[in-house]
Order: structure tokens, then C-alpha cells, then sequence
């Protein structure tokens, strides 16, 4: 027996067999040279559009964030300029379609780690979509999630957004991975479907143990040799009705994070109030020149038209080195998290800016949505300001800022007196908050919301909203886990905005406990000296 | 005339005629081929000896920080990999001499520059000896800052290392970059000589007026056609008696930030009372092995010998993907300076932590320095336990960390309740709190060690020092600004540690004033709501 210690990044416990997750297909061969060339990449097309297809399939049988996921890999699936440089490796190198696929693959995947921020993130996806293609031009499996008849405890190096969307809630009693962080798809996941999940467990795949009782909320896995007769965690009831309060009817409105009508839809059919956060990029992701305003105000609209009567937080153009996009000529940076992003690009190209304000006013006109606009990466007042006079000039109703800067919560009386409202963007306030890239395993720890010195400053918000009278919410993962979203409301947080999944355990486990005492649990992880103690004293709280 | 806007670095008002310090030669031209190549090729050397004698001769007349930029720049000068990379560009590639060495440290610099962090920062040094090599194989003048007869404001791109160490102080009325940050080399040099100085001006030079008012508090620069009459500063009179304190006797420790032994004997020159930053990289810089505890112990007894009987602030290797050591296998990662850098990088190899503690320890012993250790980039009270435990294990009496995150800061109490004492490094403090490269010309306003985030999280700090009586130190170059000095003074502070061309002013300054008025000075530095009105409002403070 030996316990692995990770990060605990959905509460419960829960225990079982062990099902491991092998992620990656073993290398195709470079050889034999295939009889004939035209013959041999002629077979990836018909590949490519059988894995596309049955993604799409999974898709339309998913909803919410699995069906983006789903989506976005189906689309990858058949990505053009993967698919010739996969063809023209077998017809100029004399590949074999598998070995072609793989390498084009790698190549891609390069090209999209080496550009950082957004595009890094998708290098898990176009793995998925390698392992796939070559899995069929093999004839052998697809690796992945083997299909299981007893629940089971799974443990992976790492989830592939495709797999995690594609698990049997029923079959799995906890998620263990080596890798991710409190803010990865195994997380995520974990905390939509209520189950146990620890993560950067390291050790956790090689001890290769026949059974693993896991502690989502010590963070620990206890590995056996034997097979452990299934024990689920026990599950929250769903109690929740539609409408975030807790028990003594305190309201804290609960929204979902969308950036696409798909999630639009898919938010409105978990019951959220609205949406905390409405990612524009979308609009700008495959533009190599900037859209025009009535491009933009249709692409808004378009995600605004089912929200029309709720509430909608749009948040201006976020991108910067972190994100590169084509239309924005931004030089490399050496650290693209600290660099010019958010709002500061916006500074020497204030036309972009206005340009979009202009046009998500119209949008807003156009469908009846109750819009508010908020700036990304905003540090000081003076650059709140600046923001707040071009918004209310654009005819912005509600103006506000999100705070993701250390700078911006030490700074929140004065920040709260320029804008309406502000929006704590907890991954990115943790990152910077214990200077640890949120990106890197090693770092996860760091960058658990849990952190106290984060929830100090998610008071310090707190403390500004209640004097200044203007509301604060939060749209990062940190609103995902049901245990922490009740104590960011008990620090004074007025909505929560999350990913759509996770509104119904959200919203149950809010509806818990009266105020009071989730004033009191956030009383207690705000004074512990660490991310587990404050999880420990909040969850000792609530268990009286 | 114009008004340029940028970064006031050093305060108070001067005018004069302007120098343009035009910082580039123009690029040698890549013919003709040389009749003889082995001449042309031998010409090289020579003339590095002849530029690396001269610039050491002007590091022996220099003294501080000065001295030891100069003596760095002498030893890039005659660097082998340079020389023989230009001379394989002559025998080669038939490239005339001055071209070969243009080519040959263009590709110098891009190899430091692409390893980030600490080599980075050497660029400048390599384009300094790029343009006195050219220039000497050319037969042309060096760039740089032309001599003068009359004092004059010096406008610049930015001032190179060698530039700022070799100005005459009596011709230099004030500077103005329109490149660098508060932490610029044209910064501290400024602050050392006690004249007014504006960076990150953009448009300064391309203005080409002939005649400037600078104001160093406002951070602006007024150009105007006419050649103005030389307008000093009033200078503050040197009251430094070599004990820092304020008028009313509230001792201040006043340090040196040293690491070299050149260092440690410009620090006692210029009166600093012990140092409170002893960079232990020197012993590492060159290392392909790690260094073995002997070696280490040696290197380290050298630097502290001259301090026998003074405090000395030893802080333990600061190394990572932002700061890479040949000897040290770490993975190059999105954002270095977000990365695993500092005490994180002992935490997979505490090996290498205990064996420097040990030679420290040792090196302590043979040379009777008063000597406490502290570890860089601790984020979390148990960070802090863990390197505090193995520090006392090895024998160290009193152990530190430093706090250049904000969670240490946030979480100043629990961190003060595991160590003897923090000392804030507010360079980097002030780039995660705004979450800003320091780096990053366009982001040097966020920089600014006055923002009142900054000073609040400094506050925190004071306070925690007060409930835990445990002292709290700033070793960043925050120290070095005068009147910053004492509002931190005023917040707290116990020690402040600095280049040490900085103490005589920065001692001088906190001795104008007692206590209660630095206190109050920081009470309204802290409370104001951006950097330009802290420092207008502490400035009126003093001024009554």
C-alpha cells in the first residue's frame, strides 16, 4: 500500500478498483514503404471524416461544455492544413499514412505550443485527434477510456477533453491524474459530475495498484493491491431549483461562461441566470483582419438573442501575446502572461476597442439582452477609468472591470468608485497572486483557489463592494467547486459564473446552509496558513 | 514646444540644453572583401585587448556598481566565443573585420536574449562592445555620450552600462530615456548621482529639441527649440553620517546589495553599515558541475571577509528557467518569470540547497561576518517551514525569506510566525502585483514601486513586523529613491539594502525628517489612488 499526495480539486471520498487511462498510442512504424503512394494518402481523408464524424455524433448526444469540446475536436479532426501536410509526408517521405498522421500531427502541435496562451491549450486536442486517426489507418483500438462494467476509480496521466466528455458518469467513482491542475478538464469535470477527483498526483500511474481510495478534499490516493469493492462518494441531491440563494434566501445569481451560441444554448438549458462572462474572441480567433463593427454586432448578437430579458456580462477583445491572434501584430514576449494583454492592448489601439464597444451596444439593441461590459486585466484605477469614459461614451449601461491583478483587489475601494460592478477572474488572480504559472504541473498547488492569500484578497473585493455598494461576482473555476462557491459568497461575492455543468452541484450546495454560516466558513479559510487547512476548516464548518 | 510623458524615476526639476546620445553606429558595410584575410582576421583581437584595457582603466578609477558594470563589460570584451565567432565571419565568409564583429555579437546577443532572464539583461553590455569594437576597427569615434562643456539633460534610446559609468555627474543636469523602467540602469544612476530623471519617455528624442525642463517628480519633459540656460537641481546636502536614521535617531539599517567581492569593498567605501542582499549566483554563473562545498565555501568567505563583524543577508541561489545555469537542468517554460525559479527549484533537489547552506554556514564561521540566510521566491507559510527547518538544520541562526510574491505578503503573519525575518524584493513584488514584465518598456508605469498596491502590501508587512517583532527589510531598488526610502522607513521598515552608490543620498534624505513625518508621508502615499499621486502626496507632506 502507499499513498500518493496531490492536489484535491473536487471533494468526497470514494474507493474502488483502479481502471488506468493509457493516453498515448505506442509510435507508428516508419515502414515498410507503402506498395503505392497515391493508394496510401488517399486512405487519411476517409479517415479523418469517419473520426470527425463520430465525434460529431458524440456531440449532438452531449450538451453543454462536452458538446463544445466534442465540437472543437470533430472540427480539428478535419483541419485542412493537417490533413495535406499528413499527405504529402506519405507521397514525398514514404510514409505510411499512420506514421504520416503522426508526424504532421507533432509538427502541428509544435506550431500551436510554441504560439503560447489560447492556441498552447489546444495541443491536448490535436493529440486526441492524432491518436484517433491513427488508431483507425492501424485497424488497432483507440486508446483511451476502456469501456467498464464495475464503477471504477480512473486514473490517467491526463484526461483529453474528448475523453472526459465522453466518460459513463455511472462507471466512475473518482478521477486520479500526474498532471493538471485545479483549473484542467479533469477538475472541471470532476466537480460538474460530483465526484471525487485529485490531480498532479504524481506517482499515482506508476505504482500500477489493482484498487485507490481517494480523498477529492485531503488531496490524498491510497493505492492497494487489491481490488476494492466499489464506494461511491456520496452525492449531493439535487436541490437546486433554478435560482441561486442559500438556505435563508440570500441571492447569489448563478450565471455560466459562454463564448459561442452553442454554449449559449447549452448554459440556458442548465438553468443559469444569465452569464457572468461572454468571452468575445470568438469573433476574432480566425480573422486575419480585424471585423467589421457589423460583423461583430452580428457574432454578438447571435450569442445575446437566447439570453434576451437576463443579464450579460460581455467582457472587450482579450488577447495579447498570452493569446495571439492573426489581425494583432504583437511582438513575442518573454513572458506573454505579464505582458501586453487584456485591456493594455487596447491603450495604443483605441479604435479596436471603440469599434467593438460600439459594436456590442448595437447587439445588445438588437436582442434585448440585459448587457453589461467589462475590461480584461485591468491593474490600477487610472486604467478602470480610462475604460469606464470610453464604454459610457459608447452608451454602455453598466460598466465594470474584471480583477485578476493582485494590484486591482489591493486596489479595490478606488477601482469600485470608477466602474459599476467588477469580476474576480480567480485563475488568472492565483497565478499572479503566488507568481506561478497556472500552465505547470509542478505549480498547482499554487495555484489552488483555495490559497488563503487569494481568498484574502477575494475579501478585501468584498469588503470594497459592500462599501461602495457596487457588486462583485467571479467568473473563474473557483465558482465551480460547490464548497468554495458558497464561501466566496459568504466573502460578499453577489453572482457566480461558471461553466454550465457545474450550476446544478453549485447551486444544491449553496442552497445548503443559511448565510451566516458560510460567513463563517469563509471566516475560517481566510484566516488558515494553507490551501488545505482552509478547505479543511471551511468543510469542518458546514459539518457543524 | 512639446510636453513628453513618461516615468518620473528621479525626483526634482532641472533645464539646460539638450545632448542627444545617439546609442547605435550605423551598421558596417559587409565590404569589401579584404585582401588578406589571416590580416584581417588578426586585426580583431588587438583591438578587443585595446577596448577591454580601456574600460578597465576606467573601472579602476570608478568605484561601486559603477566599477563592477565596467569590469563586466571589460570581460565581455575580450569574450573567446565572441572573437572567434567574428574571426570565422572574416576567414570564412570574407568579411571585413568591423563586420565580422557586427555579425558575430548579433548572434551573441540573440542566444542570450532567447535564454531570458539574467543573460538577457547582458545584451546591452554585448551592443556596448559591439559599437567600441566597430568603432576601433572602423577608425570612427565611439557612440555614446559626447563630451560636453556645458551641463546639459542627456536624451536617449537608453543609456548602456559603460554609458552611465562613465558620465561626468558636474555635466549632467538630468537624463531622459525614452526606453527603460524605474529599475533601469539610467534609474539607479540617477538616484545615485541625486539628479532628476524621466524615463520611458517616448518621443524624447525623436523631438530633437535643443533645449529641455525636466521634472523627475512629475515625469515630464517640457522640449523646447531654444537652447536653455543650465538650470541644476538643488541638490540634497550630503548630512550622511554612515548610520542610517531618521532626524529624531529611529534607526534605519542602511545595507549594500552585493555579489562580488568587488562589491562587498564598494559597499564598505561607500559607508554601508552590512548588506542586506548577498547574491550567491557569481558561484554559479560559469559552472557547467555544481560547484562543490568547498569551492562555494571559498567564494562566499571572499565576499564576507570585508564584512567581519557587520550583518551580511545571504540569500540562496536564485536560479530557474528565467535565470538558466548551465549546471541546472530545468525546462524552458512559457513564462520564466511565473515559473519554477527560486526556492522552487530545491524543492526537487534539496541536495543542492543543503550543500550551499552548509559552505554558507562555513564561510560564515571563517570569516566572523554576522551572517543570516534567506531563500528568494517563497510563496506560502509552509514554503517558508520547510526552508526554515532545513536551514537550522544545517546551522544557520537566523533564517529569512524573501517576499517578492504577493501572497508572502498577503500572508505576512504566518510567514513571520516560521522565519526570523523577510525582506521584500519589490522589483519583482511590484511586476506580479500589477502583473507586469518588468522587462517591458510599454509597462514600465506599472512598475512603479509607488503604486499603492505595492505600498500596501509593504504596509501589511510593517505590520506583521510590528505584531510578530520580527524585522522586515527592502532590498529592492525601491531603497534606493530617496524619499520612497523613508516612506517604507515610515511604513515599517527596519533595513533598507541598495546599490551602493545610493546610500549617501538615500542617507541624507531620511535623516531630514523624524519618523512621524515619514509616517505620515506613507499614510498618504498608501491611501492615494495611483504612483504620480503617492508620490506628489508624500512629497507634500515633507514639503509642510
Amino acid at each position: 500500500m502507499s499513498t500518493v499526495r496531490g492536489v484535491g480539486v473536487s471533494p468526497g471520498r470514494a474507493a474502488g478498483p483502479v481502471v488506468l487511462v493509457h493516453d498515448r498510442l505506442p509510435e507508428p512504424a516508419s515502414g515498410p514503404e507503402p506498395a503505392d503512394l497515391a493508394v496510401e494518402a488517399g486512405r487519411i481523408r476517409p479517415a479523418a471524416q469517419e473520426v470527425a464524424a463520430q465525434l460529431r455524433d458524440r456531440a449532438e448526444r452531449a450538451s453543454g461544455e462536452a458538446r463544445a469540446v466534442l465540437d472543437v475536436t470533430a472540427a480539428m479532426a478535419t483541419d485542412p492544413s493537417l490533413l495535406s501536410a499528413a499527405e504529402r509526408a506519405v507521397t514525398d517521405r514514404r510514409l505510411p499514412a499512420a506514421r504520416a498522421v503522426f508526424e504532421a500531427a507533432a509538427q502541428f502541435a509544435e506550431t500551436l505550443a510554441a504560439a503560447g496562451g489560447y492556441l498552447a491549450e489546444r495541443v491536448r486536442d490535436v493529440e486526441d485527434v492524432r491518436d484517433r486517426l491513427v488508431a483507425r489507418l492501424s485497424g488497432v483500438a483507440v486508446a483511451g477510456v476502456p469501456a467498464t462494467s464495475t464503477p471504477s476509480v480512473l486514473v490517467s496521466r491526463d484526461l483529453a477533453p474528448a475523453d472526459t466528455a465522453d466518460l459513463d458518469p455511472k462507471m466512475v467513482l473518482a478521477l486520479v491524474t500526474e498532471e493538471g491542475g485545479p483549473t484542467s478538464h479533469t477538475a472541471i469535470l470532476a466537480r460538474s459530475l460530483g465526484i471525487p477527483a485529485v490531480v498532479a498526483a504524481r506517482g499515482a500511474l506508476s505504482a500500477e495498484a489493482a484498487g485507490a481510495r481517494v480523498d477529492g478534499s485531503a488531496g490524498t490516493v491510497e493505492l492497494v493491491a487489491e481490488q476494492l469493492v466499489p464506494e461511491a462518494a456520496t452525492r449531493t441531491e439535487n436541490r437546486w431549483h433554478g435560482t441561486g440563494s442559500t438556505s435563508d434566501g440570500h441571492a447569489v445569481k448563478l450565471l455560466a461562461n459562454v463564448g459561442s451560441v452553442t454554449d449559449a444554448t447549452a448554459a440556458l438549458d442548465a438553468g443559469a441566470e444569465g452569464s457572468g462572462l461572454f468571452r468575445t474572441e470568438f469573433c476574432f480567433l480566425d480573422a486575419t483582419t480585424e471585423p467589421t463593427e457589423a460583423q461583430q454586432r452580428e457574432a454578438y448578437a447571435a450569442v445575446l438573442r437566447p439570453f434576451a430579458g437576463k443579464p450579460v456580462v460581455v467582457r472587450t477583445l482579450d488577447a495579447g501575446a498570452d493569446k495571439p491572434l492573426p489581425f494583432l501584430d504583437v511582438d513575442a514576449e518573454p513572458n506573454p502572461a505579464l505582458g501586453v494583454r487584456g485591456l493594455r492592448v487596447a491603450f495604443d489601439r483605441p479604435g479596436l476597442l471603440d469599434r467593438q464597444l460600439a459594436a456590442i451596444v448595437s447587439a445588445a439593441e438588437d436582442t434585448g439582452a440585459d448587457v453589461s461590459v467589462m475590461a480584461p486585466m485591468v491593474a490600477t484605477p487610472a486604467e478602470a477609468a480610462w475604460f469606464a469614459e470610453r464604454a459610457r461614451a459608447a452608451g454602455v449601461g453598466r460598466v465594470g472591470v474584471m480583477v485578476e491583478t493582485p494590484a486591482a483587489a489591493l486596489c479595490a475601494g478606488e477601482l469600485l468608485s470608477e466602474v459599476d460592478f467588477a469580476s474576480i477572474g480567480t485563475n488568472d488572480l492565483a497565478q499572479y497572486t503566488c507568481a506561478a504559472d497556472r500552465m505547470i504541473g509542478a505549480l498547482a498547488e499554487l495555484n489552488d483557489p483555495w490559497q488563503p492569500a487569494l481568498l484574502r484578497l477575494v475579501a478585501m473585493l468584498g469588503e470594497a463592494s459592500r462599501a461602495q455598494a457596487a457588486p462583485v461576482g467571479v467568473c473563474g473555476e473557483a465558482a465551480s467547486d460547490p464548497l468554495l462557491a458558497g464561501v466566496l459568497a459568504g466573502l460578499g461575492v453577489a453572482s457566480l459564473s461558471m461553466t454550465a455543468a457545474a450550476l446544478p452541484s453549485v447551486g444544491a450546495a449553496l442552497a445548503e446552509h443559511p448565510l451566516k454560516t458560510w460567513r463563517r466558513a469563509a471566516e475560517q479559510a481566510v484566516s488558515a496558513p494553507g490551501a488545505a487547512q482552509a478547505r479543511e476548516r471551511a468543510r469542518a464548518v458546514l459539518d457543524g
